[in-house]
């Protein structure tokens, strides 16, 4: 509990950063769930009614579905990413605290392609959350493995770089996604939806202990 | 610090998953207080209108009070579950990430519940809610024990065996009482809400030891 | 990791219990801040407009403070009484889910109470629900205390007599401030106002050492 | 597990008021998310009709933007405050609670600016806003700090002087900011806006090692 070195501001360990991001990772993952609403039928037959007004719902069970899915991508990511880290300063808290904006945001463009999947720039916005959350944790990573200076010294390059080529991909992919749109959005979902398949979901040498 | 070994590709320890896990249960269990609203009374007698208004609010009351011990149910298995587990990697911290999007909609088909106790549709959509939790639960389970992947070695197959049949076996009574909704909703009601307190709230040889 | 006690069937540490209880406090904590909204000035002149819209929100506020004071006490009651339970099981488990769920009711009360504080029947609301969440701390007090079941064996019983006194004697003071309703509300709600401030905020011979 | 002595009543390490506050902090930065929602057409041209819809949506946005950097300048002070405590008393568990209650506040005045950016009484809301809880952090640091009451003994009073001071001079910012109000709302704007930038968000001499 002495002054701190220079170099290392804070001279943390990651273990607050932690607990704050799974907390919001947690909130965010949840917060869909409040837009269903059970539909209130004030006059007939409730039987003949409900089946319909629940099938209405469908849209906002797809973006509650693809929004968990999405943010556990980012969770598990970030739980990646931070078995190899282990310290913090400003810089990166900082960093940490932009990549949760935009992970936290993510919930607004999948309700928004829920509701108007064919309309481009809804499927603009959507790409542009989801890239800007990657590139923000690559911004992250990046300036911590950066001559090793919050990640142990002994890490291997191969590793390091190994890791950094699994979040810069999807990226690439992203941006190739949101330019397509112009000729088609339904070759930009596609792309979409198989970028966290591939990377994430679906064990693959892709992943294979990486998690990204 | 170093590479991981292939057959665990996170090689992780529980604590992340936990504390993320608990942050998504401590939500979904006080989600419901949102809709309890003050009832706004805007003309006439208070004291003679509040107490109708306040009675009008007991479905809400009782979706409440059913979500929390639901929730509640599945958090002390959760628990549970992961007394035994130690390790967790890449398809595990997925099928967790399910059976919380699977926990975090059960708000919903409860307050379903609450509204139209007696639609046959509201009853199926609560039985297959609670049963895919479970379902989702038991495959995490059976993943992490199948050759001790994630849990220690020293575990005795009986304590597994115990817990496996401790999931399994209500897995069995919501598929009895899904079907019998055909018959009667009220007894498929009665059998979906004796499941949370033989198995996990009233203590017996059922789920000593067992908290599933 | 071997088969547990069965007099301890979960033999589990509080870690979880707690981590848990402090996402529904931290959620229940904020809630009603939603309920505050910017108003929405359509027509007109806002500088004149604004300040008595402004002041009109002020039942909203005194229930956002108010609640937070009131779920502050309990969360410093809940931490000190954690202060001396080292081990959990099923049935306190259980005792806690229930009193966190009295506790996150609690902000339902509070507005009410901001809203109608004239009102008898709020104010017994009120008074029921603070006064059945001391009841349920202290059923989770008592049952873990009993025979020294889940604390340290060489806790002194002069101090946990002292907690228990603690918990219980404002259970006393809400049953009489309950019952004093039916003569004057105002001093119940005195009453109600002075036992958080007396046993909790202000520090006192009364609550040295306690927290509760 | 003994009696506590008398002059630290709680004698508490300082892992759960962390652990709750982070959750607190979690909640209330992603809270602004729900206000952001997905605008309806009822009838006509989507495609015509949705960019402009979008875009009146920009003071939520920036509300949303705003308030996660203002909440997490303070989740950085805090974060950077309890590097330096290592225990807690009654009284500062409640001096955090109050600190944490005026952190959940800050959304509504954010978005009150982020609507009546123009109108005084708003900015002068917002200003005592963020100087109060500055001073309500202040009173934490300064009771902790006291006599070396519940930080390290061995803490060097040049290093506890130095973060006094990173907390003040924002303080005293802020006042002339408000007081600045009533000669142009413009020029505190840009003060409010300054203040997070230059001493947390940029890294400078200023913040060097302090994160306040």
């Amino acid at each position: 509990m002495t002054e701190m070195p220079e170099s290392h501001p804070l001279g943390l360990n990651t273990s607050r950063i932690i607990t704050f991001s799974d907390g919001v990772f947690a909130i965010v993952i949840t917060l869909l769930v409040i837009d269903l609403k059970v539909p209130q039928i004030i006059a007939g037959d409730i039987s003949a009614q409900l089946p319909g007004r629940l099938f209405d719902l469908w849209p906002k069970l797809l973006s509650y579905t693809l929004s968990f899915v999405i943010i556990g991508v980012y969770w598990v990511a970030h739980h990646h990413v931070f078995h190899y880290i282990v310290r913090v300063d400003r810089i990166s808290l900082w960093l940490n605290i932009f990549f949760l904006m935009s992970v936290a945001f993510v919930p607004f463009p999948t309700a928004l392609l829920g509701e108007y999947s064919n309309n481009r720039l809804a499927v603009i916005i959507y790409g542009v959350n989801v890239m800007a959350t990657r590139l923000l944790l690559l911004a992250l990573w990046l300036y911590s493995i950066y001559r090793h200076r919050l990640i142990n010294p002994e890490m291997q390059p191969a590793t390091l770089n190994r890791v950094t080529w699994l979040i810069l991909i999807p990226v690439g992919i992203y941006l190739f996604a949101i330019g397509l749109s112009f000729l088609s959005t339904r070759i930009s979902l596609a792309l979409y939806f198989l970028v966290p398949l591939v990377f994430s979901v679906i064990p693959s040498r892709l992943n294979r202990g990486a998690s990204l």
